[in-house]
């Protein structure tokens, strides 16, 4: 199908010059000043009317574990092991296919509301996964969680069970990828790290990890690995450009050169660091400083409670500006980059730029609401006072998956997800 | 007028239990459980279906400066003196009655579509702003800020303006009040500060003062006062029950007990303390334990750029779980309770509670989306999930000013406060 997208405003153009966008098949085609479009050269399927409107990149949510939508509301406002032992590790053990398809198919519901055409996911079940967001339109970098709680007979499950996943994952859509998922450092031993990195390099596959996450974690890592995170995963040698890790909050100057020297990806969890108490101080500006691809996340909606690229990307600057007490670091403009382009360099993918050869993953901002007025800076509006809401179409993949605020099947997805919800949570009583 | 809302949810309330609220004229008139309504007994002009909906207190907005919805996005990431002295003070030094009327429009506009039904507000030309808020429907609390700058000419004229305005901004309706606005201890000189004191005494009127914002602040108090900006108050008595401080962040100890000791009411404003940079460690947990009224508040669209309380709730639990590490204090329900009835009882108004006999101030939540799906906990889906889009109808002193997100002459607004932002800004080229 192609696409032409008239009369719209394009993120970091001048506002008073408007575009067609034409899309043909997966890719933007051709953008062109609105007078230049010759209708004869551009034939379309579809025509979208872009007055009022301005076209942003997809936005990219670089870490989240997106069933865990079913788990919303569940344990707010308690301490991390208590929550994880009585609220979400019980109701996990209860999950099915079923749950993961229908819990991933609300995070991608709300994924498209808000704008985000690509993300970062780590869960069990991924075939579920894979599933719901192949029929949902989104792309992903899905990986499988894995543990072996340092017994050796459950890394050897772990060797066997990697292979048949990627495989599994790699039947879906082109827009699907697969990813290796080893939880944390406390919960995978060095020996499957160093095997999921050999694996990885020789299949190009990217490795998604949480890492440096709380204080708790470095403390842990000093006294059975007698050195910290990053500097664990150094010496295993498993730092590489193939390695995303959530979170990164305790690193130091010299642990952000090891990360930047082995190009090394890092994706900032505002809202979930804040949440749960992990910490506040991440170090953005030097990360950046040094050359690190740093990409913006939601993390698990029973950590954030929601999967708003919009929102994240504004705790993400505020944050920064907050801790440092420093109000010109981490700029509207930074965090736009982060939440799209950068983020979807993280996996190598042509996307998260709207500009010709790309893959057509875009979204239109509706500007006529109190948010974007007064329209003096688009990008300040859309950072500093809009959220996910604002998003009126979605393009991805060259396929519009909203269109005036409306998915196909959204009233199904709610009851679907709600009654999953319910059923897990219920046959536990654990709210 | 008389509306009936039939068949919705009450927050604080089972969520599979139906209310019928019934409000007669500016009033709560009855609450009732769907099956007990005769209609008979409760004859209404207007019913509202509150399937799929949830009826929350109208929130309250405790400090803002409403026409600076005018300046949206014009001086992000900057330095405070620089923004204020390159940006906001030449713009304000141009603005008309007719900018604040249009500023505060959009302002009432921006609060009603997220749900504010009140808000304290400090700004030049109080009356144009009561105007915009008598038509608009909301309920103010209206100070016009005064300055002496430490010149006894200018104190002697804001003792003869205080009066006068304060007889302007009566004439409008019972929804407005007038309270004194003094800017700040560096802008306001103490004896100044005193005469208001008396003043708001005598008219019982309330003193709404921005105090402890940032480090400059105490530090500039410290070498011309000799005492921080509490103990500064402390000392020139006027230290009350109608004092409202914005901000608040640089107080001790002994001075967290001076302001309980003296019934001073605070408003906490974390996105403005965030992204200014202004700082981060605002006692919360410190000035619950010790009594005082605290209030949420956005602070001006300038600074915050937003006026969405639901946002505004979720920064300031986010924010000060993430400072202490501690993700089990500053819980959704003490949130709402500072954005509604705790805001509400700055001002000692008959609101912020959906209750029998009090004003009919609230908002119907709609729950039919992602961000409450699955609803197992409705309070946090609304403050950790959602935002000020999720409010789909408002009521304040009894009168609808949004139902199905429609606000009366919402594209007249928009178009005027563009219209006036960028008249006042061209006009000195300064973005």
């Amino acid at each position: 199908m192609n696409i032409l997208i008239k009369d719209v405003q394009l993120e970091g153009n001048p506002s008073d010059i408007l575009y067609n966008v034409y899309i043909k098949g997966k890719y933007i085609d051709k953008i062109l000043p609105i007078k230049a479009v010759d209708s004869d050269n551009y034939p379309f399927d579809k025509v979208i009317d872009g007055r009022r409107k301005v076209a942003i990149p997809g936005l990219v949510n670089a870490h989240t574990h997106a069933a865990m939508t079913l788990f919303r509301g569940i344990g707010d406002d308690m301490p991390l092991m208590p929550w994880l032992e009585q609220k979400i590790w019980p109701s996990e053990a209860r999950m099915t296919d079923s749950d993961v398809y229908w819990g991933t198919k609300l995070a991608c519901l709300e994924m498209i509301k808000s704008g985000t055409t690509l993300f970062y996911d780590m869960y069990q079940r991924p075939e579920a996964t894979a599933q719901a967001v192949d029929e949902m339109g989104l792309r992903g970098v899905l990986s499988g969680v894995c543990f072996d709680h340092f017994k050796p007979e459950l890394a050897e499950r772990s060797k066997k069970n990697i292979p048949l996943l990627e495989k599994k994952i790699r039947a879906y859509s082109d827009r699907i990828s697969f990813s290796i998922g080893p939880h944390a450092i406390y919960t995978v031993s060095g020996e499957l790290l160093q095997w999921i990195d050999r694996y990885s390099r020789e299949n190009n596959l990217l490795i998604h990890l949480h890492l440096a996450e709380t204080e708790q974690e470095v403390s842990d890592s000093l006294r059975n690995f007698g050195l910290t995170p990053v500097r664990y995963l150094h010496k295993l040698g498993i730092l590489s450009p193939r390695l995303l890790i959530a979170h990164g909050i305790y690193v130091d100057e010299e642990e952000i050169m090891l990360l930047a020297d082995h190009g090394v990806k890092v994706a900032h969890n505002p809202a979930s660091n804040m949440k749960l108490g992990s910490g506040i101080r991440f170090p953005f500006a030097e990360m950046k400083k040094a050359g690190i691809t740093v990409g913006i996340g939601t993390d698990g909606c029973s950590s954030s409670n929601n999967l708003d690229m919009v929102e994240a990307m504004k705790l993400a600057a505020l944050l920064g500006k907050g801790w440092r007490k420093n109000p010109e670091v981490l700029t509207a403009s930074e965090m736009l980059y982060a939440a799209t382009e950068s983020g979807a360099s993280i996996a190598g993918l042509n996307t998260g730029r709207i500009a010709e050869g790309c893959l057509a993953d875009l979204s239109l901002i509706d500007i006529h609401s109190p948010a974007f007025t007064p329209n003096f800076n688009f990008l300040s509006n859309l950072v500093y006072a809009a959220n996910g809401s604002a998003v009126d179409t979605v393009i991805c993949d060259g396929k519009i998956l909203m269109e005036n605020r409306k998915v196909p099947g959204e009233d199904e997805i709610l009851e679907e997800a709600q009654a999953s919800a319910f059923s897990i949570v219920s046959a536990g009583l654990i709210i």
